[in-house]
């Protein structure tokens, strides 16, 4: 029996993120993807915080999908080889999750127009700011993010600007690329080079979200 | 010298959870408090994405104060006792801080009183179905989140309810307690009594926000 069952919608959203992580550690576990029927009857329940994913483990299920994905990062080799590494990878997430991918989705879901297009404009401004800062001060020689190499942080960059970022920009009208931060374009390269990454990336179950 | 300088606003604000972790864990630090005018000339460009907090390190800055508390949590003995309660601890704090606290602090920024209103109401809606689950799910024996006892966790509930809620409640007129949460409850009165919590309390420079 796989050591895992990460169950979620079908559908990419909070959950491609430990999907990734676990792709790319080479990790087998049962990538349970139910209807909003089947969640709302059977699996909310069976979620600590009542959200989705969460993750069933030899130790109980769990919720929270930055969570979920650290734990199996730090589990499998992905999140950094020192404390140090592990709270730089942690920085980086943050930051593109919360303060960038975070801000573009709560535009594209705002209702009134335009208001949905200055909180556009904002959060494009906002992550082109944050994109520079992370482009000079946060990648390593390695062409990483970490000295050590490939981790989650990195599967994040990739993560928001292949799945969450395009169709939130389609929505919005503003346009948000790597062209003008150079090193990011280098990590999101290489992990796009991965292996095994490009292997989930092929074979994974297509979804708009 | 200290091992590390905090450099945050004169505010409790999103570095007060480092700072509880730190006085928990009875770690001497210097907690640099600039004004705005030294963060902006000479503060804001060492800090890695130019926000405020950042952690000063032998091994260099960090930003992000959700990323820099687990780090001295985890190094200090305040981050779990395994990989799984890591994990327990992660998704209890980013339940209560992006699902609960977030929520009520956008709502508190919001400047159409009309939806202010609404967002507030919402924001306390989902707090209290979160709070329940919480409750429920995920508070041990131990009288703390994790089995092994008080971690950041815990900090976490403590922070929230005595310093950002409060300034949110009262600007949107909802109230949000833990008395109909008796294990969060006790989780609080545990903290709120733990010595060296409450000798901080006590000590740390008064601030309204």
């Amino acid at each position: 029996m796989a050591p895992y069952t990460l169950t979620y919608f079908p559908a990419k959203g909070a959950a491609e993120i430990a999907r990734l992580v676990l792709a790319c550690a080479g990790v087998e576990y049962d990538d349970k993807r139910v209807t909003g029927q089947d969640w709302a009857s059977t699996e909310k329940s069976k979620s600590p915080t009542g959200g989705a994913p969460f993750l069933t483990t030899d130790y109980g299920n769990f919720s929270q999908s930055l969570a979920i994905a650290r734990y199996l990062a730090n589990k499998h080799g992905l999140g950094g080889k020192s404390d140090e590494e592990r709270l730089k990878a942690d920085m980086v997430v943050e930051t593109l999750k919360l303060d960038i991918a975070q801000k573009f989705m709560t535009a594209h879901f705002e209702k009134d127009e335009e208001r949905k297009k200055t909180m556009g404009n904002e959060a494009r401004d906002k992550a082109e700011t944050l994109l520079g800062l992370l482009n000079s001060n946060c990648v390593s020689a390695s062409g990483f993010f970490l000295d050590s190499g490939i981790s989650w942080a990195d599967l994040m960059l990739f993560n928001i600007f292949t799945d969450l970022l395009p169709l939130a920009s389609a929505s919005l009208g503003v346009t948000l690329t790597l062209d003008n931060y150079p090193r990011l374009k280098k990590v999101y390269d290489n992990v796009a080079e991965e292996p095994k990454v490009k292997k989930w990336i092929e074979i994974r179950p297509q979804s708009q979200f």
